[in-house]
C-alpha cells in the first residue's frame, strides 16, 4: 500500500474534512507506527513517498485523534538536531484481548503498537465450560480492565477454539468447548453492555486464525504471502495465509486439520471419528503418550515438557513421537498448501524445540517433494498469538479509519 | 471489475493512444465476450455501467483489433430494430492449447469464447513418456493446427500432470510421467522456433490448476470464490480457488493432495511412501480394485466404468471402494480449505456419476462439521477442462490487453 496524494496535488484539507485521501494516509502512517513502535518524522517521509509537510499534517492529525504523540529522544550522543519520533499516545485508545482456550480464560488491555497494560488468566473451572459461564468470566475480565485503565476503550476482541462464522461471528463448532451454533458476539455484546452501560464493539475469531493474524502483523509472518500457523493445543488447527490474506473459507471454517483423519484405525477422537490428527499431536496424545492421566492443563502439559527437557526418557520419547506425526501432518499441509514457512504454537513449540530433527525427517519423508523445504520456526509472541491476534481483530476498524478514535467516548 | 471513465468525463481517446482506462475498458468488454459469448449492444452497455457511445467506441476498437465483430441476428420475431449482437470475430486470433497426460497428448486450436477450431489426440506410446519425445510430439501437433488454421495464433498453453515453477515455467515434479525438473517452457518454445520460424509463447500449467481455472472463468466454477477441482487420473491433483484468486502456494506447488498420506499401512506408491491418496483413488487403483491387470489407459479405465454402468457387481464394487475413500479425501480437503464446492474430474466424474451416496456418506462421516456440506458436481468440460484451462492461460495476456493482438503477425 502506497500513499496517495490528493488529486489536486496540495496537501490541503484538515481533520474537519476527512476525505477518502487523507483517511488512507492517516492508516498508513498509524499502521507502521502500529507493526514498527516509534518512527521518525523522516521515516515515516521515506515510507509514505509523500512531503515532510504532508507527513507533518498526517501526524498532527493522528496528535489530535488521540492515537499518536510526538516525543524527542533523550540520551545517546547524536550529532546535530534530533528527529522528533512519533509513536504510540501514552493516554491513547487500548482494546481488550481475549483467549478463551478449553481451561483457561486470558485477558489483557492492549494499546496501539501492542502494548500491553494490564492481564489477567482466570481457570474455566472443572467440568464443560458452558457459554454462559464463560461468557460471565470473559464480561467480568473486560470490565475489570476497562475500570483499572484511564484511557479509551475501542473494542473487544476474543478468541476461541472453534469454527467462527465469518458474517455473525457465531461459534459454529468448538469440540473441545463442547459447544455448538453459540452466538458469542451476540451473548457477549449484550453482557458487556450492561456491565459497563453502554456499547463496546465485539469482535469474535478462530484461535489459529487469530495466531497466523498476529504473527502476520506483527510478528514471525511479516515476511510471508504463504504462511501457515498450527497451533496445539487441547486442540488442533491452523490458521492460513494464502496469497497475502488469510484464508477463510466460504463462511471462516477453513484450518481445521486437527479432525483430519491420518489413520483410520487411530484413537477415538471425541469428535465421534477415530484417528484425527489432533488424537496423535493434542495436548491429550502428548500426556497418554506420557503415562500421565490427567486433564490437558497448561500445568500438567507444562510438567511433561518440563521433564522431557530435563532428560526424562519416557517424556522425551513422547515429544518425540508427537514430533513424527506433526512431521507427517506438516508434510500432508506442504502439499496442499504449499507454505514457505509453518509456526508452530502451543506446546507444539516445545516440541519443535525439543525434536525439530525428528519433525524434519518425518517430513521429508512425507512431502511431495522433499527438495523443496519449508521453514518452520516459533511464533515471535510464544503462547499470547492468539490473545494478540484478538486485539488484531479488535484494532482492525481503527487501523482502517483512524477517525473512528474520534466516537471513542 | 467495473469500468472507467476517464478522468475528463470524456469517452475519448482512439486505438492510436492506448491509454490504462481505455485498456482496462476493452479487457472489460472482451472478457464478457469471451466467457458468455456473443452479446448486444445493449447488455454491454449495462454490464459495463458506461454510455452507449463509449461501448461504441470501445466495440470499434476491438472490431479493428480483430478481436469481435458485430452482427444482426436473423430469424426469430422480435419487434422493433434489431439490436446489434457483438461476438467473437470468425477469423480473429487464437491459441493452442494442450494437455499432456500420461498415456497420451490432446492437443486443440481455441477461438475467443472457447470456439474449437480443431484437435488431435495422439499416444505417447509405450513405456516412460521421455520430455523429448512429448516436446515433439506437442510440436507437431502446434504446428499440424497452424499450418490447418488461416487464423493468427497467439500463445501455446500446455497443461502437465506435475507441479510447475510459477516463475521459470518449468515442471519441477510429474511423478507420473517420471520427469524431475524438466524446463519444459523452454524446451517448447526452442522446438516451436525453429518449427514455424517465429516466436510463440509458450505457458505451462499444471492440469488441476487449470481445469480449475477453466472452470472458474467459463464453467461451473462462475458463481464461486472458493472451489476446488480435485482430478483423478493416473494422479490424482487439486485446483485451489480460495478468495477468488488460484492459490499457487510459495511457487506453484500447492494442491499435490495425491499424495498425501492417509494411510501409512496402506499400499506403495511410486514415489516410494505408502498409502498415498493417489493409491486409494487413482486410475491404477480402480483397476486394480476392479481385478483388471492392465495399464491405465483412458480405454482400460472407460471398460471398468462402462461395466459398472451395466451392472457389473466387482467393476461396481470397486467403483464404490474408490468413492468411500474419495469422501474421506473429501473431507480432509472440507476441513482445511471450507470450500464452497468441489467439482471432481478426470474418472472422479464417473465415480460421482455412479456412486454419489457412498462418497457423501463417506463426506459426512470425515467432515468436522457435517451439517454444512459442501456441494459436489460435475465439471463443465468434462475431460477437457485441463485443455481448456491451457487455452485460457494463454489467452490470459491477451484478455488482459487486447490491444496486444495487434502484435500478431
Amino acid at each position: 500500500m502506497s500513499a496517495l496524494e490528493p488529486p489536486g496535488g496540495a496537501p490541503g484539507g484538515s481533520a474537519a474534512r476527512p476525505d477518502a485521501i487523507r483517511r488512507h494516509n492517516l492508516a498508513l502512517i498509524l499502521g507502521h507506527i502500529h507493526r514498527d513502535g516509534a518512527l521518525t518524522r523522516a521515516e515515516l517521509t521515506s515510507r509514505l513517498g509523500v512531503s515532510r509537510s504532508t507527513v507533518g499534517a498526517l501526524v498532527a492529525d493522528l496528535t489530535s485523534l488521540g492515537l499518536v504523540e510526538e516525543s524527542v529522544p533523550t540520551g545517546g550522543a547524536r550529532v546535530g538536531r534530533p528527529s522528533h519520533v512519533v509513536g504510540p499516545h501514552s493516554a491513547g485508545p487500548f482494546v481488550v484481548g481475549v483467549d478463551v482456550d478449553v481451561t483457561h480464560v486470558t485477558s489483557a488491555g492492549i494499546g496501539i503498537g501492542g502494548e500491553v497494560l494490564g492481564r489477567s488468566t482466570v481457570p474455566i473451572g472443572p467440568g464443560r465450560p458452558r457459554p454462559e459461564r464463560v461468557v460471565d468470566l470473559v464480561a467480568d475480565a473486560v470490565a475489570a480492565l476497562v475500570a483499572g485503565c484511564a484511557r479509551p476503550v475501542l473494542a473487544v476482541g476474543v478468541s476461541v477454539p472453534g469454527t467462527v462464522d465469518r458474517r455473525t461471528r457465531a461459534v459454529g463448532v468448538a469440540p473441545n468447548l463442547e459447544w455448538r451454533d453459540v452466538p458469542l458476539r451476540d451473548l457477549l455484546s449484550e453482557r458487556l453492555g450492561k456491565r459497563l452501560g453502554s456499547v463496546l464493539p465485539v469482535w469474535i475469531g478462530n484461535d489459529a486464525d487469530l495466531s497466523v493474524l498476529a504473527e502476520l502483523s506483527r510478528g514471525n509472518a511479516r515476511d510471508c504471502r504463504d504462511v501457515v500457523y498450527l497451533i496445539g493445543r487441547t486442540g488442533v488447527g491452523a490458521g492460513v495465509v494464502v496469497n497475502g490474506a488469510p484464508l477463510m473459507g466460504r463462511d471462516g471454517r477453513a484450518g481445521e486439520v486437527g479432525h483430519n483423519v491420518v489413520d483410520t484405525n487411530g484413537p477415538e477422537c471425541h469428535c465421534g471419528k477415530r484417528g484425527c490428527l489432533e488424537t496423535f499431536i493434542g495436548d491429550q496424545a502428548l500426556l497418554a503418550l506420557a503415562g500421565r492421566d490427567v486433564p490437558p492443563t497448561e500445568a500438567n502439559v507444562e510438567a511433561v515438557l518440563a521433564d522431557a527437557r530435563a532428560g526424562d526418557e519416557r517424556a522425551l520419547s513422547a515429544v518425540r513421537t508427537v514430533a513424527a506425526w506433526l512431521g507427517q501432518a506438516l508434510g500432508n499441509l506442504a502439499n496442499t498448501l504449499d507454505p514457505q514457512r509453518v509456526i508452530l504454537g502451543g506446546s507444539l513449540s516445545a516440541v519443535l524445540e525439543l525434536a525439530r530433527p525428528d519433525i524434519e525427517r518425518a517430513l521429508e519423508h512425507y512431502a511431495f517433494d522433499p527438495h523443496h523445504p519449508v521453514e518452520l520456526t516459533l511464533p515471535r509472541f510464544g503462547a499470547d498469538s492468539a490473545l494478540l491476534g484478538a486485539a488484531e481483530l479488535a484494532f482492525s476498524e481503527v487501523l482502517e479509519d483512524p477517525y473512528l478514535a474520534a466516537t471513542v467516548p
